[in-house]
């Protein structure tokens, strides 16, 4: 039987239970980068670079690529989109290089460097996600971005109902606590998810910077349906390869 | 108000969100290291000294220390006793010298030095302890053990329960989602704390090292109502001192 195992912040994923290479790592950063990347994947773009150092940016700016760019929730001055799931629904980015770096996020999908294979999850995408994860049938390393090396409530809720999707017929097993624990928020929380994340840091903390109007769309399940996968650098849209 | 902060692994401790070191330190290792600390105040023990390096113990024993080790679950071959509540329940203890080193409790005492003050938790002296802390009322930090690096259902548990206690009356403010996780997980636990937690990992291992007699002394709230302090060294009964 496979595996899966749940980091709730990128710096536990050294310390991670899953043994060897042979697993995929599911990366997700719910408020809002893997939302955003999920969406913009939808939206057609031919591919995602994202960059950790957000002065690599201006250089990619030079070499026509479209920036989201995100620190502490607001969008970087030079920047074309704000790490905003409804910027991205709303823009005509069909076919666009973009490269984007967030607080949280990117720094996430930087340090799943063991893994056989990089996902990108969000609740648009889950479903889709989960039934790949199911056809490929490896060991399973859920990554949480949280916040500035601290837990986030949404990321570990996403966690729980994938462990919930892939647990219930036992195609796989759960091989830690964070499993366990993530499951028990979860079963609490899916019948009324944006109101139990309501009172939650970053929730707050975007509504307070008044960038909050995208939050809903980042807890619509399924509307999104693609996988993207992180490859040798870039984000591409994981049917399509 | 005072603030209240949950980090759900000891490597968490150093991005914590509470600022400054005017903040007390609350340590917990419910299996078992911090409910065998409890217990041994309790039993009116002169010292303990908590040990990271288990190289280091056998210069104490020639001291004429009483010797708390194991790794991994299991008693070290040249210890007195083996982090077993049960073995300090029954043992005459009273003004012994105790040296103690354990796979997570001990190395979670020693990243705290931040700290102005660390107080020592287990389920066995949860009341006690929050009446010291409401005495004292300085922003807290409560420093889960967890299991090698990783996350452990009962020690958020039982920082739920610390939260779930002093927030109650708005005298402290919970300021992060690793609070608002912890109080819901053990708002779903308590009513049947020892069931909950028998499907949790360091449960279901310390029962097939064969040694699980302890484990549900672990859980019985408030049986040794004293509150162990570490300070220069040394824990000590805090309110003898």
């Amino acid at each position: 039987m496979s595996t899966i195992e749940v980091c709730l912040v990128p710096e536990l994923y050294q310390y991670r239970k899953t043994a060897g290479n042979n697993h995929i790592a599911v990366v997700v950063d719910i408020l809002r980068a893997t939302t955003t990347i999920v969406i913009a994947v939808a939206q057609g773009v031919q591919k995602i670079i994202p960059v950790t150092d957000m002065n690599k940016l201006s250089e990619f700016k030079k070499n026509g690529y479209l920036i989201v760019s995100e620190r502490d929730g607001l969008q970087s001055d030079f920047a074309d989109f704000g790490n905003s799931p409804l910027q991205l629904i709303n823009a005509n980015i069909k076919n666009a290089a973009i490269a984007i770096s967030t607080t949280n996020g990117t720094r996430a999908l930087s340090v799943v460097n063991a893994a056989d294979k990089i996902l990108i999850g969000a609740f648009v995408n889950i479903s889709a996600l989960c039934s790949t994860l199911r056809t490929l049938n490896q060991n399973i390393v859920i990554v949480c971005s949280g916040w500035k090396y601290r837990f986030s409530l949404e990321d570990t809720l996403f966690a729980g109902a994938v462990c919930e999707n892939l647990t219930g017929d036992n195609q796989f097993a759960g091989n830690d606590d964070s499993v366990i624990a993530s499951m028990e928020l979860w079963k609490q929380a899916k019948n009324d998810l944006l109101n139990y994340v309501s009172s939650s840091e970053h929730y707050q903390r975007l509504y307070s910077l008044g960038v909050g109007e995208s939050v809903p769309y980042c807890f619509e399940l399924d509307s999104y349906p693609v996988v993207p996968v992180l490859e040798g650098g870039t984000i591409l849209n994981y049917s399509h390869h």
